[in-house]
């Protein structure tokens, strides 16, 4: 079974307006709701292609009990720990006029110490169900900086393997701690180190404790640095994308789905592209465009570097 | 007592941003929730001029709780009548770097027949202990375009003046029912007659059955349409505002309180111009600054037209 964590989860809400004007009053055509947080579109996108899953996190107050629903709904099986404070909201502006899509995030709920304990806890008795462990996105206010990295010793001592996706402070205190993966884009990874050079910033996440660093740029593919080797992957003609928000995510999925498998870096890598590029050609976050895993799987070249 | 109604009451909500731009991502740095809709912010500014009040209109779901929760807060009574379906959020995304505030407006729940129905029969009743009634702002889908004229009609059965505060069809539907005072702005004007000179389009509301027309102009003060002559008001020096979103609301109160009390024009008309000031010299939509107040009165200038 894999485990996804979201501490930050989120009601992602979506606006379609006629055209974002600052400053300016807009009518709201359509209103639509999901459940979100990083770590849950991982789940979504493992449970879509047929694997074992469970989504865990914080939880609170009539936005978190929506969450909830929705995850029942889409039959995603999860084991959230409540808290007194209200999960937050994202706001999602879409654009008739450019397509273009305008994020706006709550920074969600004051977790207290008591509650931060408690889900250790129980975050400690789904980990030993495990094989491994995807520690995904934002910490709400009140967990400590530290939060990924006692997630990945706790799942290491019960014999998960663990993948980080996330930020800043976060991300760079989990290195130590040794998780298997971390998984930044272009942008975290300067954000994270500091160091403006990418293959730089990866090896000094390597040396800082990570086991692997995969990296993502975009429609330029995926970078990874591994105790294994080197490589690069990426599809050999770019696609054409409607929701690029999703794809981090489906990368995080195929790489837990192959850690769990014990497969090779190449099969890994080629499975984190095409997961990555049906996740972009399909209208929600999470979701997989069924006909582009199917034709982009044979594009997708992964090199040695 | 003065009967506010809120057909599409609103939870508004600020997002505090560093500075909004489409197309990316924000984090945001504040959320704050509030009870809305023109009819709840007519009589936050009624209550705090310590007028009798009554707020009315429909409510439903969780969202409408909270909206509930803090009107019980603000110590604003209310007779709201139940819908199934979850009442709407109001977006306002204020940027820090230039102050300025962009507005996303929910449509708002879908109102069965049945549950109109029984609105009329609960507003019946309230009309019945009503001096003035205050209609303001949009229709929720489902609630006929004829929904103010039945209201002005029900009210003036009961013995109450009326106010109606609208737009579009709404407000053209609510003409020939005989309002007491309709207060369009200038945009409004336009957009509800088609004409775009603003004195003929007034003379146009009057001859369709308004028994008066009070059109806002911003910075720019007040014309007013009567029986009893024509006058313009307002402020013989600017006054600088940071809650422009809040003054028609104050203007709406300021000729129902003149309507209760039976005073003349020039009166209401140089109240309406004192409170509209103090409405956008306060921090919050429905507040009133006391100093603005008492400041501005002796500089508002009421002149016939």
């Amino acid at each position: 079974m894999i485990l996804t964590v979201t501490l930050n989860t989120a009601l992602d809400v979506t606006y379609d307006v006629d055209e974002l004007r600052p400053d300016a009053s807009h009518r709201v055509r359509a209103v639509r709701e999901r459940a979100g947080g990083k770590g849950i579109n991982v789940a979504r996108v493992l449970h879509a292609m047929g694997r074992e899953v469970l989504c865990t996190g914080l939880l609170g107050g009539p936005t978190g009990a929506r969450i909830a629903a929705d995850l029942a709904t889409a039959d995603l099986p999860s084991a959230m720990s409540p808290i007194d404070g209200e999960s937050r909201r994202t706001v999602s502006v879409v654009s008739a006029a450019t397509g273009g899509s305008t994020l706006l995030n709550e920074p969600g709920p004051h977790v207290t110490d008591e509650e931060w304990q408690r889900f250790l806890v129980h975050f400690r008795s789904l980990a030993a169900r495990a094989r491994v462990v995807v520690c995904s996105g934002s910490l709400p206010p009140g967990v400590p900086e530290t939060a990924y990295d006692l997630l990945v010793r706790i799942a290491r001592d019960e014999d998960a393997r663990t993948i980080v996706d996330a930020d800043g402070m976060p991300l760079a205190r989990s290195l130590e701690a040794g998780p298997d993966i971390v998984k930044p884009n272009g942008a975290e990874l300067v954000a994270s180190t500091g160091l403006a050079d990418e293959a730089r910033a990866m090896r000094w996440m390597q040396g800082a404790g990570a086991g692997a660093v995969v990296a993502t740029f975009g429609p330029e593919g995926i970078r990874a640095l591994t105790v294994d080797g080197a490589w690069t992957a990426r599809l050999d003609r770019p696609i054409a994308g409607v929701n690029p928000t999703g794809a981090g995510d489906a990368v995080a999925a195929a790489l837990a789905a192959g850690l769990e498998d014990g497969r090779d870096w190449p099969s890994m890598l080629r499975d984190a592209v095409t997961w990555s590029a049906a996740a972009v050609t399909a209208p929600l976050a999470g979701d997989l465009d069924a006909l582009t895993l199917d034709r982009v799987r044979s594009s997708v070249r992964v090199e040695a570097a």
